[in-house]
């Protein structure tokens, strides 16, 4: 080791890797707390740096800081089920959740907060931009099954099945990650062909979507 | 008709009525604008009252009358699941969406508010009011399940199907109540009933309560 080997702790971070030193503090700080309650400065204890850094990255203050916070960790959220087009769909739908469930795992509160409300969300914008994720979770999902114009009822239960896995990551968060992440990953999976077989009754083209993932296995 | 026949837009409510009647206008108002924006005179036009009158009954101003309105529609819908356990599971289930359903129905953009935050959620006590619909729905079928110590599994099947109804009622609303709700309900019903068979294959309680339901039809 070098004398000019630096520690984790003191390394110069890039611009980037800073500004998102500071979202995920800031995520995690608002968390826990009603976003008046948490000022730049615990912010900028809590990311180990000065308040005027904190100002320099994020000049309009709390507010900026907060949306900001908000908008990294949704499209970080909306990329887990951006996964390429190979392979059978069920493994793909499966890799997706991993990334899903690993982003729930380590953001913890964070997530929370991101997705209930919860203390976090005060205003009509922040609810608009966990709504653009769902819909483009929504996007991806149906990409994957193959369907560019969904019947209203596809659609609904592919929607219906994204809520069902945030209410499953909230409550597991809450019951301490259990069932184990690998569990609840394929009880998730076999949750939603079993919600389209339903709808597949009902609707011819979820019935051809049912029939190709089944094909697919 | 003598002259003392009330005609009903000047008839005199009682307390409870002239309540409701304020707090279902009050809702309206917030469904559609940020609370910020809605005043007491707004709401007291809506009703058709005067302002002075919806002081008297809401002395605490807006933000009272705001979160009234919320748990006032928070408790009617928690009411829609309290069925009488009687007769087979299923039918008393679908008797239960029904009357959740004409709720969603009926308050149409006030319930989008209530559940998706949108622009009447803004603290997290509101938050609370949602989450404790939420919970008192899961009490309500589980104990139709006949299950009063239910595993962890079993607890999130229940609370998946609750926000997949919820996800479903929101879009519901958004594409001019398609599909018809008796085919709704119809659906959401066998969708419960397929959820609780995957978990059924891993979750022998839940297995039995699957056994249970199907015995019953």
């Amino acid at each position: 080791m070098t004398a000019s080997a630096p520690t984790p702790a003191y390394r110069r971070l890039s611009v980037e890797e800073r500004r998102s030193q500071l979202l995920e503090a800031a995520l995690s700080l608002f968390a826990h707390g009603a976003p008046e309650d948490v000022s730049l400065d615990d912010v900028a204890e809590a990311a180990g740096v000065s308040r005027p850094l904190v100002y320099r990255y994020f000049p309009g203050g709390k507010q900026q800081l907060y949306e900001a916070a908000l908008r990294s960790a949704a499209e970080e959220l909306q990329q887990c089920f951006d996964e390429p087009r190979l392979g059978p769909l069920l493994p793909r739908l499966a890799r997706a959740l991993d990334r899903y469930l690993a982003f729930v795992d380590q953001h913890d509160a964070g997530f929370s907060a991101l997705l209930q409300g919860g203390s976090v969300v005060e205003t009509s914008r922040t609810t608009a931009i966990v709504d653009g994720v769902r819909r483009a979770a929504a996007e991806h999902i149906l990409s994957h099954l193959g369907v560019t114009e969904p019947s209203l009822r596809l659609r609904m239960t592919v929607r219906m099945w994204i809520t069902a896995v945030e209410a499953a990551s909230l409550i597991w968060l809450d019951e301490d990650k259990q069932p184990p992440v690998g569990e609840l990953r394929d009880w998730l999976v076999e949750q939603l062909v079993a919600m389209l077989s339903v709808t597949g009754r009902h609707d011819p083209q979820t019935a051809a979507v049912v029939e190709a993932v089944a094909a697919d296995g």
